[in-house]
């Protein structure tokens, strides 16, 4: 114990050191920050909740943007385009992808930079992978707080990349200012193929792929979804969902993207829907938290693991009504808390 | 306090004489009982719970189908004649509103029996409004109890009515085997006035007031639903949401609505979503109510009630990360219940 209580000792930098290059831009420290901060040993948690504290005054000046779409969307490729736009633009860019059905070992949408090569090589790019660390909780935790790094390390645009099935989008959602979902034209009927529910989670739907032959059927799926947009509800208050069509190859419509998302920004600035949306997420994320740690405590409790599934089986079975039920349980867990 | 007490015990009726009198289906024993489990005396209670024990072997046989709709879309025309036929086909119908955004003496959605005059004469008929409580979770515990009551007093259709408006539905769809939502053909553009994200929590929608001049609106209404339908996600997996058009008035149309109910239960028991989903009703119900019995324990703290205000602020003018604040908060709670 003691000789790897050493190690670990040596290996470990100050938060001060880390605050410091991460206020200089430095990447390197960037990353380990990171790295820092979704480590699940103890000690780490404190240091990292210690290095949060202190760059939480440099945060919040960047727009946060979600990125989602079915594998093959077009995603990496529709980010390396975009991003170096913005790079060359003179912006800072940070790309987060979450990706809760993998863990980096088992391949993480962005576990290497050569998907993205030449945005990885713009000196205002950093590709960062978020690990889900198991759990759909622990990806919020630790993305939201990977946000907060990026944001004091200067990165203006904030672009985080999720896959499109699943529930991370719903999480995503809670993070960024503005949630952008890619798509293409396919054969056929293509709303059909969207992934449901979407459309009502996002502030705009970006058709990709609207290049040569396809560059028709593209502009005609983005009018099919503009109809359909103006029949759901919208995503933002006072914010009309929009559908454009680019083509991250020839690069037409990239600037019309930019130019949405810009007017986004304006007008849920001007209207103070930006401001009560980033308050509403950090007291909303305070309270999840909250409720995640209560149940986690509840579901963890050695009592409560033995008895859940026997109680479980007599309501099922219609021997217990639920009331009875959840009232025995919580005694049992105030009791064991109580002991412990 | 002896003279309260001695009034409560003179009005008190026995366990055994409530499961005798729902069992032999008086409805004024019935109406009594749901008087009880509505009663938030803790004494009542642990009665309310013993007498749930006792009937909820004779639970769960009945077609449990929820009625939602916009104030107008003539809910209460529909379920007066759609109740009276059921209940000249033999049926048993009892009809439970569910208004969370008032109670009784504000004036519940059916406060009085006035509604539907027609329906409440029936001998088959049994018509109940489910007063809040003031909290949707009180709703819905409450509103599930008495479905559990009214099945063991032999009503084999249980209608739950509820606004269209707010969380409700939501709740509602979570205790209902199958949903339906009423609406009105208007001027214009029709499906922009539904009510957004409805479409996806039913099973089916019923265009009313199919009759005289709007006849031919509303069935022009009932294929635009279908249409749309067809793009949306199902909120039952298996089947197809419908969309059908009849009028209370004339009765065109009703039968159309009883064999689209009669189909949809044929097919999810045919391929066991009916089954799974009750089963995964009573589990969700029991989790749900662990976690809000956690909660209200954490947030009715005292200890917790005076600090949360102070770590909020702290949090959202960025003086605390909201990690640091969550633990410190849990912390303080488990120690506070030690005391306690």
């Amino acid at each position: 114990m003691v000789s790897n209580r050493f190690r670990k000792k040596k290996k470990s930098i100050p938060i001060q050191q880390y605050v410091e290059g991460i206020k200089s831009g430095d990447r390197m420290t960037l990353a380990k920050a990171i790295t820092l901060i979704e480590s699940n040993h103890p000690d780490h948690f404190q240091a990292g909740q210690q290095l949060l504290k202190e760059i939480l005054p440099l945060t919040g000046k960047s727009m946060r943007i979600g990125i989602t779409g079915v594998p093959g969307a077009g995603k990496s490729t529709f980010i390396e385009r975009f991003g170096t736009d913005l790079c060359q633009m003179g912006k800072k860019v940070a790309v987060l992808a979450i990706d809760p059905s993998s863990t980096i070992s088992q391949g993480s949408i962005l576990g290497d930079k050569t998907r993205m090569a030449q945005l990885s090589r713009e000196e205002n790019a950093f590709i960062r992978p978020s690990p889900s660390g198991g759990t759909l909780g622990g990806v919020h935790r630790k993305t939201r707080e990977t946000i907060l790094l990026c944001e004091a390390a200067g990165y203006d645009m904030i672009l985080v990349e999720t896959v499109g099935v699943g529930q991370s989008e719903v999480v995503v959602r809670t993070m960024v200012d503005m949630f952008l979902m890619l798509t293409i034209t396919g054969a056929g009927d293509d709303l059909q193929g969207m992934k449901k529910g979407m459309m009502e989670l996002v502030d705009a739907i970006i058709v990709t792929k609207a290049d040569g032959d396809n560059k028709e059927k593209a502009i005609k799926t983005r009018n099919e979804y503009n109809q359909i947009l103006r029949l759901l509800k919208a995503a933002t208050e006072g914010w009309q969902t929009k559908a454009v069509a680019c083509s991250s190859i020839t690069g037409e419509g990239i600037s019309d993207v930019w130019e949405l998302i810009l007017d986004f920004f304006n007008s849920t600035k001007k209207s103070g829907v930006f401001y009560a949306r980033r308050k509403k997420q950090t007291t909303d994320w305070m309270l999840t938290s909250i409720r995640e740690r209560l149940e986690q405590t509840f579901f963890q409790n050695e009592q409560i693991k033995k008895r859940l599934p026997v109680v479980q089986r007599n309501v099922e079975t219609g021997r217990l009504p639920v009331s009875i039920a959840v009232e025995n349980l919580l005694a049992d867990f105030f009791n064991n808390q109580y002991k412990e």
